[in-house]
């Protein structure tokens, strides 16, 4: 399933004898050699030679090279420099911190900072609640991390972690104008990670977990919560949970059943699977498996850990117990967010009619998608090279963007579900089908459409509490 | 001594009866009221009546008050509404957090973020030292406080530093392009923060240190220094000494007076003071007296802290006992970095001939620089509203940008030197005179130079070490 993707664009520099055909031969080399190319850029025109910039989308860094080979192949032809354009827009960060306006002169010096900002400051420190109309936290959130479980890349630590952090904050500017900032921390002790987030917590409306391994992030999210007076979010659980919500909500339409209804077998019982259970509950699913690397959890088994105790307790109402292969037969759902080819052809063939599949593992899927559609009516990946693509940017930015304009303290399950619901009526009646169960990640509606559902949910829920 | 300033500016929007000489009546009458008038506009204007935005500084809440009063006591006149052009700039916060680019369709999306961002993670996870290339680290610096020792307030905490945090951090992107982010820390516990900063330093390619209360703020620039590969200053120690190092070393020019022959009188030995006193120290002075509230420290004395003996041990050749006011009696140079009103007329016709008085307590120097003036031949202060304003603005932005530039792991006095001598040579030969020994904040060479010397600093102490 290694297709040329743009994550692996490069541009191969070439030098070149001059001709009528050099361009046309040059493409077709890269071509033959397996590259998607997508530019061809005259750089230099001289009347023995030309100089041209090919890009091309790649697989890896292996394949680079053959392409490069391909191309030095060629009489007279000399490949100059190979760039990564992923690498390049990376050089220097993705990020910058900008000053609102400028401070052109002695006035506006004096207000922005000495002796004008002094009352500021003094205005606060009388009312601490006017922070939040007087400093940047109004609009700002920390992308907090550890650097343990990056992407599909596992514990590689706070610095290497930093660019999907960046990149995190970047898409929360882009589509829901909330600042955002990477925190990485050099650490993996639970009780500092508390207490560093705490600490730092006045200058932040609200603070986004990110890629920390399981069981450390439950904890952090848990007390964090407790201890804050500012929302604390999960990406990797209550965002994706989330999104497959939403997911399952339009795919249920497609096959015509009902959550209440259907048997749904979750692969992973970490952060996502957890969260993912606890919304489906939360949305009237009634009957639901949770399976883990030694199989289904269930009661008959004792766990030390709380999480797989409460699953047991509050899932698998018909205490199956056996392995992942023998729980999805005759399932209506299969939720894969653990690894890839957990199940294969024999098993999605094993589920119920119109099943659904969202098998979620990045890069490599829990099944192939494409074999899993011989059976499925409907699924999804967490690919964008596949229809459905469930993926986590539909729900963060505008979700924030909700909870900071509604100053919410506390995320409740109402604006989960609110979210959920919000994405998934963004597909149009119209509009739905199989292959279209969710919006795109570039949908200019779906940021505005979550924050107002949150932050409605949030004054439904105010408006509850106020009447009790 | 209270002016009005551009710190209190405020505007009024005041309805008043239409008629030929009504906005000279407005003026006039906040005029009368002390207010310094510097807009008048027309917002609305009708056949019976007209709408005026008024924009006035003044000198305090109260003095605000007065004004609106006088206004208001005019025939048919009625102030709207005033508004605080202070606060209006604060709203929300001074700073943002920008993408570098536009996400602007999936090709972009799997370079910024997934999957190509993990070929850039995988990168910084195999040589570490690839993060300051690949990251935001390159070009971002922290500034760190735990809002215990903010401008004059006191210990205000963290929430209510944020907007001096906010303001510095708009100085260090405006004047040379440093991209930096405030952490306001709620913890005073000094092991505490130094573990907080060293678990955030990731992200960070320097630490600015900010108005963190002594003894508190020693300890922890040195073990920051001691523990983390970055660059750790503390601008209240090092930015203060930088720049009242530069405006001594013009103000001794045009007393023609040698800074290994003068005597030195310190006030205050606080953050400030003793870094001042070092790097005086480092720079060739012999003879320096530190003063703080029990008078002159010096070797008669046991002290309880390492500050007070080392400053014992290391200044004060002649030992003396005695109070401040003792202290400047013949003394050539005093250095203020203490309080208002320390010392007054007296004190200042006591000292040597064609004495230096930097009287740089704020908002109320340490004696009246109108009254120093009467006997000193240069004085300075930390205010905008007389000549000679020694600001760190002119230090800590350049400094930086030297700092990153040259990728510096440590600093040292040598770069301190080197970017007080930077400042002090931006006033030319030409321009130096009594009233002119530090250039304008907004002069804008001055970030440039600084940032050059650093560098070139740094280079000759690599140079030096690859020689031993």
């Amino acid at each position: 399933m290694a297709n040329p993707s743009p994550g692996n664009s490069i541009t191969l520099r070439v030098s070149a004898p001059s001709n009528f055909t050099v361009t046309s031969e040059l493409a077709a080399a890269a071509a033959s050699a397996g590259a998607a190319v997508t530019a061809l850029d005259i750089v230099e025109s001289q009347h023995e030679s030309i100089v041209v910039d090919i890009t091309a989308n790649t697989t890896d860094d292996a394949h680079a090279d053959r392409v490069k080979d391909a191309l030095e192949a060629l009489d007279g032809v000399h490949v100059q420099h190979v760039s990564d354009r992923t690498f390049l827009m990376h050089l220097g960060g993705k990020l910058e911190v900008n000053s609102k306006f400028v401070i052109r002169n002695r006035d506006d010096l004096s207000r922005a900072y000495t002796p004008g900002v002094a009352r500021v400051c003094m205005a606060i420190a009388e009312d601490p609640s006017a922070a939040r109309n007087l400093t940047i936290k109004r609009n700002t959130i920390a992308v907090v991390t550890d650097g343990t479980a990056v992407l599909g890349l596992g514990d590689i630590g706070p610095a290497a972690a930093l660019p999907v952090m960046e990149g995190k904050a970047a898409l929360f500017k882009q589509f829901a104008n909330v600042d955002a900032w990477p925190v990485c921390l050099d650490t993996k002790d639970t009780e500092e990670i508390i207490m560093i987030v705490k600490a730092m917590a006045p200058v932040y409306g609200g603070i986004n977990l990110e890629d920390i391994a399981a069981p450390r992030c439950f904890e952090i999210e848990r007390r964090l919560k407790e201890e804050l007076d500012i929302p604390v979010f999960h990406d990797d659980q209550h965002g994706t949970a989330i999104v497959t919500l939403a997911a399952l909500t339009n795919a249920l339409k497609v096959v015509e059943k009902n959550i209440s209804d259907v048997k749904i077998v979750v692969a992973g019982v970490g952060a996502a699977g957890n969260a993912i259970i606890q919304l489906l509950l939360a949305q009237g699913a009634k009957n639901i498996v949770a399976c883990g690397r030694n199989g289904a959890v269930n009661r008959s088994e004792e766990y030390t850990d709380a999480h797989r105790t409460w699953l047991a307790n509050n899932t698998n109402p018909d205490n199956f117990t056996g392995t992942l292969h023998e729980a999805v037969v005759g399932a209506d759902v299969f939720i894969g967010v653990s690894g890839p080819n957990v199940i294969g052809e024999a098993e999605v063939a094993a589920m119920a009619p119109k099943s659904i599949v969202f098998a979620m593992a990045n890069p490599t899927p829990e099944v192939d998608p494409v074999i899993a559609s011989k059976y499925a009516a409907v699924v999804a990946t967490g690919r964008s090279d596949f229809p459905n693509q469930i993926n986590n940017v539909l729900a963060f930015p505008g979700f924030f963007r909700g909870l900071l304009d509604a100053h919410v303290s506390d995320i409740s399950d109402e604006m989960l579900v609110a979210a959920a619901t919000a994405i998934a009526n963004r597909v149009d009646a119209s509009e739905l089908n199989a292959s279209f169960i969710i919006p795109s990640v570039f949908d200019p509606h779906v940021a505005g459409d979550v924050a107002a559902a949150v932050a409605s949910a949030a004054a439904s829920t105010l408006a509850e509490r106020a009447t009790l």
